[in-house]
Protein backbone atom coordinates (compact mmCIF):
# COMPACT_ATOMS: atom_id res chain seq x y z
CA UNK A 1 0.00 0.00 0.00
CA UNK A 2 1.35 3.34 -0.87
CA UNK A 3 1.69 5.95 1.70
CA UNK A 4 -1.57 8.20 2.06
CA UNK A 5 -2.12 12.33 0.98
CA UNK A 6 -4.59 14.32 0.30
CA UNK A 7 -5.49 13.27 -3.30
CA UNK A 8 -4.66 8.96 -2.91
CA UNK A 9 -6.61 8.10 0.53
CA UNK A 10 -10.16 7.99 -0.52
CA UNK A 11 -8.83 5.35 -3.03
CA UNK A 12 -7.04 3.59 -0.66
CA UNK A 13 -9.33 3.54 2.15
CA UNK A 14 -12.20 2.15 -0.62
CA UNK A 15 -10.03 -0.68 -1.96
CA UNK A 16 -8.84 -2.46 1.02
CA UNK A 17 -12.54 -3.16 1.54
CA UNK A 18 -12.87 -5.39 -1.51
CA UNK A 19 -10.83 -8.37 0.74
CA UNK A 20 -14.25 -8.77 2.78
CA UNK A 21 -15.71 -12.13 3.01
CA UNK A 22 -18.80 -11.12 1.59
CA UNK A 23 -19.33 -8.93 -1.38
CA UNK A 24 -22.07 -7.45 -0.08
CA UNK A 25 -19.89 -6.36 2.85
CA UNK A 26 -17.66 -5.26 0.39
CA UNK A 27 -20.14 -3.58 -1.86
CA UNK A 28 -21.63 -2.00 1.39
CA UNK A 29 -18.06 -0.29 3.20
CA UNK A 30 -16.54 0.56 -0.63
CA UNK A 31 -19.87 2.82 -0.76
CA UNK A 32 -20.01 4.09 2.66
CA UNK A 33 -16.23 5.08 2.50
CA UNK A 34 -16.45 6.95 -0.81
CA UNK A 35 -19.38 8.65 0.46
CA UNK A 36 -18.35 9.65 3.94
CA UNK A 37 -15.03 11.09 2.14
CA UNK A 38 -17.40 12.93 -0.75
CA UNK A 39 -18.95 14.52 2.78
CA UNK A 40 -15.78 15.28 4.41
CA UNK A 41 -14.56 16.66 1.31
CA UNK A 42 -17.49 19.12 0.38
CA UNK A 43 -17.78 20.16 3.71
CA UNK A 44 -13.93 20.20 4.45
CA UNK A 45 -14.94 19.13 7.85
CA UNK A 46 -12.85 20.84 10.66
CA UNK A 47 -11.17 18.96 13.11
CA UNK A 48 -13.44 20.28 16.09
CA UNK A 49 -16.03 19.44 14.26
CA UNK A 50 -14.96 16.09 13.58
CA UNK A 51 -14.53 15.67 17.19
CA UNK A 52 -18.03 16.90 18.20
CA UNK A 53 -19.67 14.21 15.45
CA UNK A 54 -17.59 11.85 17.77
CA UNK A 55 -18.98 12.76 21.07
CA UNK A 56 -22.32 13.11 19.57
CA UNK A 57 -22.28 9.75 18.07
CA UNK A 58 -20.72 8.29 21.09
CA UNK A 59 -23.39 10.15 23.60
CA UNK A 60 -25.91 8.78 21.05
CA UNK A 61 -25.10 4.89 21.71
CA UNK A 62 -24.57 5.51 25.51
CA UNK A 63 -28.42 6.91 25.97
CA UNK A 64 -29.76 4.08 24.04
CA UNK A 65 -31.26 0.97 25.93
CA UNK A 66 -33.85 -2.15 25.38
CA UNK A 67 -36.51 0.61 25.62
CA UNK A 68 -34.76 3.57 24.36
CA UNK A 69 -32.79 3.71 21.09
CA UNK A 70 -31.58 7.22 20.30
CA UNK A 71 -29.88 5.96 17.03
CA UNK A 72 -33.23 4.34 15.18
CA UNK A 73 -34.68 8.35 16.72
CA UNK A 74 -31.50 9.96 14.32
CA UNK A 75 -32.36 7.63 11.30
CA UNK A 76 -36.07 8.85 11.65
CA UNK A 77 -35.28 12.59 11.73
CA UNK A 78 -32.47 12.62 8.75
CA UNK A 79 -35.16 10.98 6.76
CA UNK A 80 -32.98 7.62 6.25
CA UNK A 81 -36.15 5.20 7.95
CA UNK A 82 -38.15 6.82 6.01
CA UNK A 83 -35.91 6.05 2.84
CA UNK A 84 -34.92 2.63 3.44
CA UNK A 85 -38.76 2.05 3.86
CA UNK A 86 -39.43 3.07 0.46
CA UNK A 87 -36.49 1.25 -1.18
CA UNK A 88 -37.53 -1.88 0.42
CA UNK A 89 -41.42 -1.66 0.11
CA UNK A 90 -42.43 -0.93 -3.64
CA UNK A 91 -45.88 -1.96 -2.87
CA UNK A 92 -48.26 -2.25 -6.17
CA UNK A 93 -50.33 1.20 -6.03
CA UNK A 94 -53.81 -1.42 -4.80
CA UNK A 95 -51.63 -2.07 -1.43
CA UNK A 96 -51.48 -0.29 1.76
CA UNK A 97 -47.95 2.10 1.53
CA UNK A 98 -45.49 0.75 4.27
CA UNK A 99 -44.22 3.71 6.54
CA UNK A 100 -41.49 3.36 9.41
CA UNK A 101 -41.47 1.40 12.47
CA UNK A 102 -40.53 3.67 14.66
CA UNK A 103 -38.54 3.50 18.23
CA UNK A 104 -41.38 2.26 20.10
CA UNK A 105 -42.36 -1.14 18.81
CA UNK A 106 -42.72 -4.11 21.66
CA UNK A 107 -42.49 -7.53 20.92
CA UNK A 108 -45.20 -10.14 22.16
CA UNK A 109 -47.76 -8.06 22.65
CA UNK A 110 -51.24 -10.11 24.06
CA UNK A 111 -53.25 -12.04 21.49
CA UNK A 112 -56.73 -9.80 21.06
CA UNK A 113 -59.59 -10.70 19.81
CA UNK A 114 -62.62 -8.79 17.40
CA UNK A 115 -63.95 -5.68 19.93
CA UNK A 116 -61.49 -6.22 22.35
CA UNK A 117 -60.25 -3.05 24.14
CA UNK A 118 -56.44 -2.76 24.62
CA UNK A 119 -56.78 0.58 26.31
CA UNK A 120 -58.09 -1.19 29.21
CA UNK A 121 -59.65 1.78 31.21
CA UNK A 122 -56.94 4.02 30.23
CA UNK A 123 -57.80 7.56 30.16
CA UNK A 124 -59.59 9.06 26.51
CA UNK A 125 -61.88 9.22 23.82
CA UNK A 126 -62.92 5.57 22.80
CA UNK A 127 -61.58 4.95 19.36
CA UNK A 128 -63.15 1.99 17.39
CA UNK A 129 -60.58 1.20 13.92
CA UNK A 130 -62.36 -1.41 12.31
CA UNK A 131 -62.19 -2.78 8.33
CA UNK A 132 -60.56 -5.89 6.49
CA UNK A 133 -57.64 -7.62 5.81
CA UNK A 134 -57.51 -8.61 2.22
CA UNK A 135 -54.64 -9.35 -0.49
CA UNK A 136 -54.10 -7.38 -3.62
CA UNK A 137 -55.97 -9.78 -5.36
CA UNK A 138 -59.27 -8.73 -3.46
CA UNK A 139 -59.47 -12.04 -1.28
CA UNK A 140 -59.64 -11.82 2.39
CA UNK A 141 -56.77 -13.03 4.72
CA UNK A 142 -58.43 -15.25 7.30
CA UNK A 143 -57.08 -15.05 10.81
CA UNK A 144 -54.60 -12.55 9.57
CA UNK A 145 -52.76 -10.97 12.98
CA UNK A 146 -52.68 -6.95 13.59
CA UNK A 147 -49.96 -6.05 15.69
CA UNK A 148 -50.93 -2.75 16.91
CA UNK A 149 -49.41 -0.07 19.39
CA UNK A 150 -49.69 3.38 19.82
CA UNK A 151 -49.48 6.53 22.22
CA UNK A 152 -51.61 7.05 25.22
CA UNK A 153 -53.68 10.62 25.14
CA UNK A 154 -51.11 12.25 26.59
CA UNK A 155 -48.45 11.10 23.95
CA UNK A 156 -46.46 8.52 25.73
CA UNK A 157 -45.80 4.91 24.73
CA UNK A 158 -45.07 2.19 26.82
CA UNK A 159 -41.85 1.68 26.48
CA UNK A 160 -41.22 5.63 27.77
CA UNK A 161 -43.10 4.62 30.98
CA UNK A 162 -41.18 3.56 34.22
CA UNK A 163 -42.94 0.29 35.67
CA UNK A 164 -45.40 -1.29 33.80
CA UNK A 165 -46.47 -4.25 35.11
CA UNK A 166 -48.51 -5.42 31.67
CA UNK A 167 -48.71 -4.46 28.24
CA UNK A 168 -49.94 -0.97 27.91
CA UNK A 169 -51.92 -0.12 24.18
CA UNK A 170 -50.39 -2.74 22.54
CA UNK A 171 -52.05 -5.83 21.39
CA UNK A 172 -52.26 -8.67 18.41
CA UNK A 173 -55.94 -8.70 17.12
CA UNK A 174 -56.71 -11.46 14.41
CA UNK A 175 -58.88 -10.87 12.11
CA UNK A 176 -61.89 -13.13 11.54
CA UNK A 177 -62.71 -15.93 8.46
CA UNK A 178 -63.93 -13.06 6.12
CA UNK A 179 -61.19 -10.67 7.04
CA UNK A 180 -62.60 -8.25 9.36
CA UNK A 181 -61.21 -7.08 11.82
CA UNK A 182 -62.01 -4.47 15.26
CA UNK A 183 -59.81 -2.58 17.17
CA UNK A 184 -61.19 -0.69 20.47
CA UNK A 185 -58.55 1.80 21.81
CA UNK A 186 -58.36 5.30 22.93
CA UNK A 187 -57.76 8.60 20.50
CA UNK A 188 -53.64 8.50 20.51
CA UNK A 189 -52.78 11.89 20.95
CA UNK A 190 -49.89 13.47 18.90
CA UNK A 191 -46.39 14.13 20.55
CA UNK A 192 -42.75 15.56 20.51
CA UNK A 193 -39.60 12.79 19.90
CA UNK A 194 -37.93 12.89 22.96
CA UNK A 195 -36.12 16.11 23.64
CA UNK A 196 -33.76 15.47 26.14
CA UNK A 197 -30.54 13.59 24.34
CA UNK A 198 -28.34 13.91 21.14
CA UNK A 199 -30.95 14.05 18.75
CA UNK A 200 -32.93 16.47 20.48
CA UNK A 201 -30.11 18.86 21.03
CA UNK A 202 -29.35 18.96 17.03
CA UNK A 203 -33.27 19.21 16.93
CA UNK A 204 -33.20 22.65 19.10
CA UNK A 205 -30.51 24.43 17.20
CA UNK A 206 -32.97 24.62 13.96
CA UNK A 207 -36.44 25.81 13.91
CA UNK A 208 -37.82 22.16 12.52
CA UNK A 209 -40.76 20.87 14.07
CA UNK A 210 -40.47 18.26 16.40
CA UNK A 211 -43.73 16.83 16.88
CA UNK A 212 -45.05 13.47 15.04
CA UNK A 213 -48.93 14.00 14.07
CA UNK A 214 -51.82 11.20 15.92
CA UNK A 215 -51.30 8.23 14.47
CA UNK A 216 -51.70 4.23 15.39
CA UNK A 217 -49.08 1.67 14.16
CA UNK A 218 -49.66 -1.56 12.63
CA UNK A 219 -47.37 -4.69 11.65
CA UNK A 220 -48.88 -7.49 9.27
CA UNK A 221 -47.07 -10.08 9.07
CA UNK A 222 -48.65 -13.11 7.19
CA UNK A 223 -47.06 -16.01 4.96
CA UNK A 224 -47.61 -15.47 1.35
CA UNK A 225 -47.25 -11.64 1.55
CA UNK A 226 -44.94 -8.60 2.14
CA UNK A 227 -44.91 -7.76 5.62
CA UNK A 228 -46.28 -4.15 5.97
CA UNK A 229 -45.73 -1.89 8.75
CA UNK A 230 -47.46 1.09 8.34
CA UNK A 231 -49.70 3.40 10.93
CA UNK A 232 -52.76 5.18 10.18
CA UNK A 233 -53.26 9.13 11.11
CA UNK A 234 -56.29 10.83 11.89
CA UNK A 235 -57.67 13.33 9.29
CA UNK A 236 -57.16 16.71 10.55
CA UNK A 237 -54.65 16.41 13.33
CA UNK A 238 -51.82 18.94 14.37
CA UNK A 239 -48.62 18.22 12.61
CA UNK A 240 -49.72 16.17 9.56
CA UNK A 241 -47.61 17.91 7.30
CA UNK A 242 -44.63 18.55 9.03
CA UNK A 243 -43.85 15.05 10.39
CA UNK A 244 -40.27 15.26 11.73
CA UNK A 245 -39.81 11.55 11.09
CA UNK A 246 -41.72 12.22 7.25
CA UNK A 247 -43.90 9.37 7.63
CA UNK A 248 -47.18 10.60 6.59
CA UNK A 249 -48.56 9.19 3.88
CA UNK A 250 -52.12 10.07 2.38
CA UNK A 251 -53.32 6.95 1.76
CA UNK A 252 -52.79 6.47 5.02
CA UNK A 253 -54.26 9.34 6.67
CA UNK A 254 -58.21 8.38 7.53
CA UNK A 255 -61.17 10.55 9.51
CA UNK A 256 -61.59 9.53 12.76
CA UNK A 257 -65.59 10.16 12.90
CA UNK A 258 -67.34 11.07 15.64
CA UNK A 259 -70.68 8.95 17.38
CA UNK A 260 -72.87 9.80 20.13
CA UNK A 261 -73.31 7.63 23.07
CA UNK A 262 -75.16 4.17 21.58
CA UNK A 263 -74.71 1.20 19.38
CA UNK A 264 -70.74 0.33 18.72
CA UNK A 265 -68.97 -0.81 15.93
CA UNK A 266 -68.31 -4.53 17.12
CA UNK A 267 -71.89 -5.08 18.03
CA UNK A 268 -72.22 -3.63 21.40
CA UNK A 269 -72.99 -0.47 22.87
CA UNK A 270 -71.57 2.65 24.92
CA UNK A 271 -72.31 5.26 27.25
CA UNK A 272 -70.34 7.64 25.94
CA UNK A 273 -69.37 9.36 22.85
CA UNK A 274 -66.90 7.94 20.73
CA UNK A 275 -64.67 8.02 17.39
CA UNK A 276 -64.35 5.50 14.78
CA UNK A 277 -62.01 5.10 11.50
CA UNK A 278 -62.59 2.93 8.77
CA UNK A 279 -59.63 1.12 7.08
CA UNK A 280 -58.90 -1.97 4.73
CA UNK A 281 -55.50 -3.04 4.99
CA UNK A 282 -54.07 -4.67 1.45
CA UNK A 283 -51.19 -6.90 1.70
CA UNK A 284 -48.95 -7.25 -1.42
CA UNK A 285 -49.15 -10.91 -2.33
CA UNK A 286 -45.70 -11.88 -2.58
CA UNK A 287 -44.70 -13.76 -6.21
CA UNK B 1 -44.19 19.90 3.41
CA UNK B 2 -45.63 17.81 0.76
CA UNK B 3 -46.20 14.01 1.80
CA UNK B 4 -42.88 12.12 1.03
CA UNK B 5 -42.09 9.38 -1.69
CA UNK B 6 -39.21 8.03 -2.84
CA UNK B 7 -38.32 10.73 -5.18
CA UNK B 8 -38.95 13.57 -2.97
CA UNK B 9 -37.62 12.60 0.16
CA UNK B 10 -34.45 13.39 0.01
CA UNK B 11 -35.01 16.83 -0.93
CA UNK B 12 -37.57 17.86 1.81
CA UNK B 13 -35.02 15.81 4.31
CA UNK B 14 -32.17 18.40 3.20
CA UNK B 15 -34.38 21.64 3.14
CA UNK B 16 -35.63 21.63 6.38
CA UNK B 17 -32.17 21.96 8.26
CA UNK B 18 -31.98 24.84 5.99
CA UNK B 19 -33.81 27.05 9.66
CA UNK B 20 -30.34 25.68 11.60
CA UNK B 21 -29.57 28.49 13.75
CA UNK B 22 -25.79 28.54 12.31
CA UNK B 23 -25.37 28.62 8.58
CA UNK B 24 -22.41 25.81 9.31
CA UNK B 25 -24.61 24.03 10.44
CA UNK B 26 -26.97 24.17 8.20
CA UNK B 27 -24.56 23.13 5.55
CA UNK B 28 -23.09 20.54 7.34
CA UNK B 29 -26.50 18.61 7.78
CA UNK B 30 -28.12 19.50 4.38
CA UNK B 31 -24.46 17.90 2.74
CA UNK B 32 -24.86 14.91 5.66
CA UNK B 33 -28.08 14.28 4.67
CA UNK B 34 -27.25 14.07 1.00
CA UNK B 35 -24.48 11.99 1.45
CA UNK B 36 -25.87 9.79 3.66
CA UNK B 37 -29.31 9.00 1.22
CA UNK B 38 -27.05 8.83 -1.77
CA UNK B 39 -25.07 5.86 0.17
CA UNK B 40 -28.87 4.17 1.13
CA UNK B 41 -29.71 4.52 -2.49
CA UNK B 42 -26.38 3.67 -4.40
CA UNK B 43 -26.58 0.00 -2.18
CA UNK B 44 -30.57 -0.10 -2.21
CA UNK B 45 -29.67 -0.63 1.67
CA UNK B 46 -31.93 -3.80 3.05
CA UNK B 47 -34.22 -2.94 6.24
CA UNK B 48 -31.76 -5.48 7.91
CA UNK B 49 -28.56 -4.04 7.10
CA UNK B 50 -30.57 -1.31 8.27
CA UNK B 51 -30.83 -2.35 11.62
CA UNK B 52 -27.65 -4.57 11.65
CA UNK B 53 -25.87 -0.68 11.53
CA UNK B 54 -28.05 0.80 14.27
CA UNK B 55 -26.52 -2.10 16.39
CA UNK B 56 -23.11 -1.51 15.69
CA UNK B 57 -23.30 1.78 15.99
CA UNK B 58 -25.29 1.34 19.40
CA UNK B 59 -22.49 -1.12 20.33
CA UNK B 60 -19.55 1.20 19.36
CA UNK B 61 -20.85 4.16 21.97
CA UNK B 62 -21.52 1.91 24.72
CA UNK B 63 -18.09 0.43 24.33
CA UNK B 64 -16.69 3.84 24.75
CA UNK B 65 -15.59 5.55 27.85
CA UNK B 66 -13.18 7.91 28.95
CA UNK B 67 -10.08 5.51 27.83
CA UNK B 68 -11.51 3.74 25.24
CA UNK B 69 -12.94 5.50 22.19
CA UNK B 70 -14.22 2.98 19.96
CA UNK B 71 -16.12 5.52 17.70
CA UNK B 72 -12.28 7.05 16.99
CA UNK B 73 -10.99 3.39 16.06
CA UNK B 74 -13.88 3.33 13.80
CA UNK B 75 -13.03 6.92 12.24
CA UNK B 76 -9.60 5.84 11.98
CA UNK B 77 -10.11 2.59 10.11
CA UNK B 78 -12.45 3.96 7.55
CA UNK B 79 -10.04 6.35 6.65
CA UNK B 80 -11.78 9.47 7.65
CA UNK B 81 -9.58 10.14 10.76
CA UNK B 82 -6.38 10.79 8.31
CA UNK B 83 -8.59 12.69 5.67
CA UNK B 84 -9.80 15.22 8.11
CA UNK B 85 -6.21 15.36 9.42
CA UNK B 86 -4.80 16.37 5.97
CA UNK B 87 -7.90 18.85 4.99
CA UNK B 88 -7.05 20.48 7.69
CA UNK B 89 -3.59 20.87 7.86
CA UNK B 90 -2.18 21.63 4.45
CA UNK B 91 1.39 22.61 5.50
CA UNK B 92 3.95 24.10 3.39
CA UNK B 93 6.49 21.37 2.13
CA UNK B 94 9.29 22.62 4.71
CA UNK B 95 7.08 21.96 7.43
CA UNK B 96 6.73 18.28 9.48
CA UNK B 97 3.26 16.54 8.53
CA UNK B 98 0.85 16.02 10.79
CA UNK B 99 -1.06 12.24 11.41
CA UNK B 100 -4.03 11.35 13.26
CA UNK B 101 -4.22 11.71 16.97
CA UNK B 102 -5.05 8.56 17.55
CA UNK B 103 -7.49 7.41 20.61
CA UNK B 104 -4.36 6.67 23.34
CA UNK B 105 -3.67 10.29 24.17
CA UNK B 106 -4.00 11.47 27.41
CA UNK B 107 -4.30 15.25 29.18
CA UNK B 108 -2.00 16.68 31.20
CA UNK B 109 0.90 14.59 30.71
CA UNK B 110 4.17 15.37 33.25
CA UNK B 111 7.01 17.77 32.67
CA UNK B 112 10.17 16.56 31.47
CA UNK B 113 13.60 17.64 31.03
CA UNK B 114 16.07 17.09 28.16
CA UNK B 115 17.20 13.78 28.06
CA UNK B 116 14.59 12.83 31.35
CA UNK B 117 13.41 8.86 30.73
CA UNK B 118 9.91 8.52 30.23
CA UNK B 119 10.42 4.97 30.48
CA UNK B 120 11.32 4.86 33.90
CA UNK B 121 12.36 1.47 34.60
CA UNK B 122 10.26 0.14 31.93
CA UNK B 123 11.20 -3.36 30.41
CA UNK B 124 12.70 -2.52 26.88
CA UNK B 125 15.23 -1.39 24.62
CA UNK B 126 16.21 2.38 25.71
CA UNK B 127 15.84 4.84 22.52
CA UNK B 128 16.83 7.92 22.30
CA UNK B 129 15.20 10.77 20.37
CA UNK B 130 16.91 13.96 19.21
CA UNK B 131 16.71 17.24 17.44
CA UNK B 132 15.25 20.51 17.09
CA UNK B 133 12.18 22.61 16.69
CA UNK B 134 12.19 25.42 14.26
CA UNK B 135 9.77 27.01 12.52
CA UNK B 136 9.69 27.15 8.78
CA UNK B 137 11.87 30.25 8.45
CA UNK B 138 14.43 27.84 10.09
CA UNK B 139 14.39 29.95 13.77
CA UNK B 140 14.33 27.73 16.97
CA UNK B 141 11.52 27.69 19.35
CA UNK B 142 12.70 28.12 22.57
CA UNK B 143 11.73 25.95 25.28
CA UNK B 144 8.82 24.33 22.87
CA UNK B 145 6.60 21.92 24.41
CA UNK B 146 6.73 18.19 22.95
CA UNK B 147 3.73 16.25 24.35
CA UNK B 148 5.27 12.70 23.65
CA UNK B 149 2.97 9.31 24.32
CA UNK B 150 3.95 5.95 23.05
CA UNK B 151 2.68 1.90 23.15
CA UNK B 152 4.84 -0.09 25.85
CA UNK B 153 7.49 -2.69 24.15
CA UNK B 154 4.42 -5.05 24.49
CA UNK B 155 2.40 -2.71 22.19
CA UNK B 156 0.21 -1.54 25.00
CA UNK B 157 -0.53 2.47 25.82
CA UNK B 158 -1.33 3.18 29.35
CA UNK B 159 -4.86 3.76 28.54
CA UNK B 160 -5.39 0.48 27.61
CA UNK B 161 -4.10 -0.82 30.76
CA UNK B 162 -6.20 -1.22 34.07
CA UNK B 163 -4.44 0.93 37.77
CA UNK B 164 -2.11 2.80 36.21
CA UNK B 165 -1.29 5.24 39.10
CA UNK B 166 1.36 7.59 37.72
CA UNK B 167 1.78 8.83 34.08
CA UNK B 168 3.36 5.45 31.83
CA UNK B 169 5.36 6.45 28.62
CA UNK B 170 4.31 10.29 28.62
CA UNK B 171 5.48 13.70 29.36
CA UNK B 172 5.69 16.88 28.40
CA UNK B 173 9.40 17.63 27.31
CA UNK B 174 10.98 20.76 26.98
CA UNK B 175 13.52 22.19 24.03
CA UNK B 176 15.89 23.99 25.33
CA UNK B 177 16.92 27.84 24.23
CA UNK B 178 18.16 26.93 21.28
CA UNK B 179 15.67 24.84 20.14
CA UNK B 180 16.67 21.78 20.93
CA UNK B 181 15.38 18.63 22.42
CA UNK B 182 16.29 15.13 23.86
CA UNK B 183 13.37 12.39 24.84
CA UNK B 184 14.95 8.92 26.57
CA UNK B 185 12.33 6.50 26.24
CA UNK B 186 12.35 2.74 25.39
CA UNK B 187 11.70 1.30 21.80
CA UNK B 188 7.59 0.89 21.16
CA UNK B 189 6.56 -2.10 18.95
CA UNK B 190 4.15 -2.21 16.65
CA UNK B 191 0.36 -3.38 17.76
CA UNK B 192 -2.85 -4.81 16.66
CA UNK B 193 -6.14 -1.99 17.40
CA UNK B 194 -8.01 -3.66 19.73
CA UNK B 195 -9.52 -6.25 18.43
CA UNK B 196 -12.47 -7.53 21.02
CA UNK B 197 -15.16 -4.41 19.95
CA UNK B 198 -17.74 -3.92 17.49
CA UNK B 199 -14.60 -2.49 15.01
CA UNK B 200 -12.78 -5.50 15.42
CA UNK B 201 -15.55 -7.70 14.34
CA UNK B 202 -16.31 -5.60 11.10
CA UNK B 203 -12.73 -5.81 10.52
CA UNK B 204 -12.40 -9.67 11.06
CA UNK B 205 -14.42 -9.91 8.24
CA UNK B 206 -11.93 -9.04 5.70
CA UNK B 207 -8.37 -9.64 5.24
CA UNK B 208 -7.41 -5.98 6.26
CA UNK B 209 -4.53 -6.19 8.54
CA UNK B 210 -5.14 -4.74 11.73
CA UNK B 211 -2.06 -3.75 12.47
CA UNK B 212 0.12 -0.70 12.87
CA UNK B 213 3.92 -0.28 12.60
CA UNK B 214 6.34 0.98 15.83
CA UNK B 215 5.89 4.77 16.62
CA UNK B 216 5.85 7.66 19.12
CA UNK B 217 3.51 10.06 19.18
CA UNK B 218 3.83 13.78 19.21
CA UNK B 219 1.52 16.81 19.83
CA UNK B 220 3.52 20.30 19.38
CA UNK B 221 1.09 23.42 20.20
CA UNK B 222 3.29 26.31 20.11
CA UNK B 223 1.71 30.55 20.00
CA UNK B 224 2.24 31.65 16.38
CA UNK B 225 2.80 28.31 14.72
CA UNK B 226 0.32 25.53 13.58
CA UNK B 227 -0.68 22.99 16.24
CA UNK B 228 1.26 19.84 14.73
CA UNK B 229 0.26 16.22 15.53
CA UNK B 230 2.26 13.59 14.52
CA UNK B 231 4.25 10.36 14.94
CA UNK B 232 7.94 9.50 14.47
CA UNK B 233 7.60 5.68 12.66
CA UNK B 234 10.89 3.12 12.80
CA UNK B 235 12.46 2.83 9.34
CA UNK B 236 11.89 -0.88 8.63
CA UNK B 237 8.99 -1.77 11.02
CA UNK B 238 6.81 -4.32 10.41
CA UNK B 239 2.87 -2.67 9.01
CA UNK B 240 4.52 0.12 7.87
CA UNK B 241 3.19 -0.16 4.93
CA UNK B 242 -0.49 -1.55 6.12
CA UNK B 243 -0.90 0.77 8.74
CA UNK B 244 -4.50 -0.06 9.57
CA UNK B 245 -5.01 3.41 10.19
CA UNK B 246 -3.36 5.01 7.13
CA UNK B 247 -0.94 7.10 8.96
CA UNK B 248 2.30 6.63 7.71
CA UNK B 249 4.30 9.09 6.05
CA UNK B 250 7.59 9.15 4.09
CA UNK B 251 8.79 12.11 6.03
CA UNK B 252 7.69 10.62 9.05
CA UNK B 253 9.87 6.98 9.20
CA UNK B 254 13.43 7.60 10.71
CA UNK B 255 16.24 5.11 11.23
CA UNK B 256 16.47 3.91 15.38
CA UNK B 257 20.16 3.49 15.00
CA UNK B 258 21.50 1.18 16.84
CA UNK B 259 24.64 1.85 19.47
CA UNK B 260 26.72 0.08 22.02
CA UNK B 261 26.99 0.72 25.13
CA UNK B 262 28.93 3.95 26.08
CA UNK B 263 27.97 7.47 25.58
CA UNK B 264 24.63 8.99 25.03
CA UNK B 265 23.55 11.28 23.19
CA UNK B 266 22.23 13.76 26.06
CA UNK B 267 25.75 13.82 27.67
CA UNK B 268 25.68 10.90 30.20
CA UNK B 269 26.67 6.92 29.24
CA UNK B 270 24.52 3.81 29.75
CA UNK B 271 25.88 0.29 30.22
CA UNK B 272 23.68 -1.05 27.56
CA UNK B 273 23.22 -1.24 23.79
CA UNK B 274 20.45 1.10 22.75
CA UNK B 275 18.89 3.01 19.85
CA UNK B 276 19.01 6.17 18.81
CA UNK B 277 16.65 8.41 16.26
CA UNK B 278 17.21 11.92 15.38
CA UNK B 279 14.66 14.00 13.82
CA UNK B 280 13.97 18.15 13.50
CA UNK B 281 10.23 19.10 13.94
CA UNK B 282 9.22 22.25 11.65
CA UNK B 283 6.25 23.85 12.34
CA UNK B 284 3.92 26.24 10.24
CA UNK B 285 4.46 29.51 10.70
CA UNK B 286 0.71 31.50 11.30
CA UNK B 287 0.65 34.08 9.02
Amino acid sequence: MAFVNEDNITDLAQQRWNTARSPRLAELMTALVRHLHDFAREVRLTESEWAAAIEWLTATGQLSDDKRQEFILASDVLGLSMLVVQLNNRFSDKATPATVLGPFHIDDSPAAEFGDDMADGLPGTPLFITGTVTGTDGNPVPGAVLDVWQADAEGYYEAQLAEVDEARLRAKYRARDDGTYCVRTIAPRGYSIPMDGPVGDLIRNTGISHFRPAHVHFLLDEPGYATLITHLFQEGADYLDSDIVFGTKDALVVPFTEHEAGPTPDGGTIDRPYLHARFDFVLERLP
